[in-house]
């Protein structure tokens, strides 16, 4: 088996996870029905996997042209941040889940003391919200960090740095791909953040031979499944590629960050996924670096590369449904790469992904249905490996189509 | 490489297959738009295939409740049978498709006469809607077909059986899953058909020794691309297995499947998916028993089992892009097998739904969102099989799942 499934009720959830009463399967076909608050991207590829499952899916938005609401029957528009949108949203689903982790606390608070099934709750988001915390949380499990400390001050981070440089200062909320994270080569560019006057972190800056991400789901009856541990590649704090499974990652090491995943998973109370993304050191330490609460840019791969996807993973968790198989789709030594799509200059891509469909019929083009802006996330391409496919000319082809996408050439970033 | 894929281009249209033309992309994301006509599983699954290519996908469907209905963002309510509702949907989108065969040609070639690209368009959908017309174009193609004449009484089918039975009557016109064909042992029984006043087809039994399915696709530049060909089993009419790739078929007969498939396919002039059902007689030879211009039962098992679903390659076709790889995601020398889901007397699946989720995790349940009722096709399972995985073994989960989900027992029917 390449899945690692955990019976049900075999994890032990050490937060509370909200009421786990029957669901009353608020839909009119007899299935129950989620809604999942933002309409972005990972919304919009959940609600393409509730179609398999036959689960009604709602969506919350803020605009009906948002990427998920172009393509979901159910869609409600209204603001994440409002509490009675949010308790009205909630009113039509079993569960209410999010594709992003931007609803304040506060409205989370109060839904669940109005008896809304929050998956995951507001005690697990938390640490997603507000990343002292998490820091805090994580060191007291023993789990390997970055060395971090809170700053409020210049001094604060000089102190921290004692003479070594560069230092990681990183908002400690609302930041996401790359924003509200600064590397400072010395205190003239600690000055400038500081200036922002955000709370602030200091984090040791970590010299890592590459980055990691294990992805894991547990559901509210306890049962986890993890995914096998991918290879991210990030460029300017945004990912731009993942490999499945991570090329090279000896057995143990691949164990090491599953069962941790699972581990942070049950100790937080996590309901849904969970995407724990990781430095690998040089000398092979595994240190982690951020958490995602939600599906994960490094879990895209999943809808062809697994027989079970993140999206629908992701449903099935919060919907207290039985997990599905995580076994990757490829056969074992065999690989599925993801690169993402950027916009480019040119807002119409519509002739370019015709070009990549011709150039190579095995890549499978997704599109967010996002206006094309330079730098943007718009899309993403997976190919999944044949048995004649190594890992090298299949990152190549996915760079290729990335970049015409992009640039209309092959040879782009 | 498993897939067959010929360069645009190189196919030959004998058929006319409507206005060439650039594709206008009425939609706000600057993708083309398809409006696919009917509301039922197909059209379902094939906008979630959409939601991946980024495409707008459109659905007129006859009631709100509609299987499709339920999960599509661009609904309109209309008939099939009314010009003025399938000209006002064609409006809105770049192309329109089909869910079904029972547009009336009229409509078809008035929709046509106005400019709407129709794809399969009215010439071909012909063979569909006339089996007669079917039969005897296939003939004059030298398509290997089972005996056939049109019988306008009793006498004839008696004649045409010249003391041979059973002899299998069918409607011209308007049959599908069983519905429109009946097996008679006898003139007795013969009088009953003819007695229901339809226009009738009479073809020797054959005693097949299977019935396999070439599911291949064609676009308007002569684009082919063929799946595996597979093995299927009917109950009373109804599709209940599906084996891909078929086992221990010969190279050289799947070849023929193939190359018969894509030759009827340009031949008359499809655009979009054929699926090609055939008998194999205890002899080894292939004959076509039915056509389908559409996404096709006997190809549910590549939304997990191949790289390209054949919603997204039907998508791909009528939009005249690049069509996709149909490589089978099991490795090679392993199956794919999906089963037909019945309702059973109890319209609440729920509960079974759950049990069959955690009793297999490898099993892909789907769901159209139908109201449950005794004998309706109201989803399907697929497993996909990894390297351990024996044909037997696959049939026997996919049956044990389907079975449960019916009848709350394994051992069902």
């Amino acid at each position: 088996m390449h899945s690692r499934l955990s019976p049900a009720g075999s994890g032990q959830a050490h937060e509370p996870i909200g009421p786990a009463g029957p669901i009353e399967r608020k839909s009119v076909t007899g299935m129950p029905a989620v809604g999942m608050v933002g309409g972005g991207q990972l919304a919009r590829m959940t609600a393409a996997a509730a179609v398999g499952l036959g689960a009604t899916f709602r969506v919350l938005a803020e605009s009906p042209t948002e990427s998920a609401a172009l393509v979901s029957h159910n869609v409600v528009i209204g603001s994440h941040c409002s509490l009675p949108d949010m308790s009205s949203f909630a009113t039509k689903c079993d569960v209410i889940t999010f594709d992003h982790e931007h609803v304040p606390a506060t409205v989370l608070v109060a839904l669940e003391s109005e008896g809304v099934l929050v998956r995951p709750g507001s005690a697990a988001l938390r640490y997603t919200q507000d990343k002292l915390a998490m820091r805090d949380r994580l060191s007291a499990l023993g789990v390997p960090c970055p060395r971090y400390a809170p700053v409020s001050s210049a001094a604060d981070v000089v102190a921290f740095a004692d003479g070594s440089w560069p230092v990681v200062l990183k908002a400690v909320s609302g930041g996401y791909d790359g924003k509200g994270v600064w590397v400072c080569k010395g205190p003239a560019e600690v000055e400038a953040v500081v200036a922002h006057g955000v709370a602030l972190l200091a984090e040791e800056f970590v010299p890592f031979r590459r980055e990691l991400a294990a992805l894991v789901a547990r559901s509210p009856s306890g049962q986890g499944a993890a995914y096998p541990v991918v290879q991210t590649v990030q460029v300017d704090g945004i990912c731009r590629e993942v490999i499945a499974p991570a090329p090279g990652l000896s057995p143990d090491a691949a164990v090491e960050a599953e069962a941790m995943a699972l581990r942070i998973a049950a100790e937080l109370g996590v309901t849904g996924l969970l995407a724990v993304e990781l430095f690998e050191t040089r000398s092979g330490a595994l240190l982690v670096n951020e958490l995602a609460m939600r599906p994960h840019n490094s879990g895209h791969w999943t809808i062809e590369g697994s027989r079970t996807s993140q999206f629908e993973q992701h449903l099935r968790a919060v919907l207290d449904l039985p997990l599905g198989s995580c076994a990757p789709a490829a056969p074992a030594g065999q690989f599925t790469v993801m690169a993402n799509l950027l916009g480019g200059t040119d807002p119409d891509v519509f002739d370019r992904y015709i070009h990549v469909m011709a150039a190579d019929p095995a890549v499978k083009v997704h599109f967010y249905g996002k206006e094309v802006r330079p730098g943007r996330k718009i899309g993403h391409v997976t190919i999944v490996g044949g048995p004649d496919d190594g890992v090298e000319e299949l990152r190549d082809r996915a760079r290729r189509a990335a970049s015409y996408l992009r640039w209309g050439t092959e040879d782009g970033d």
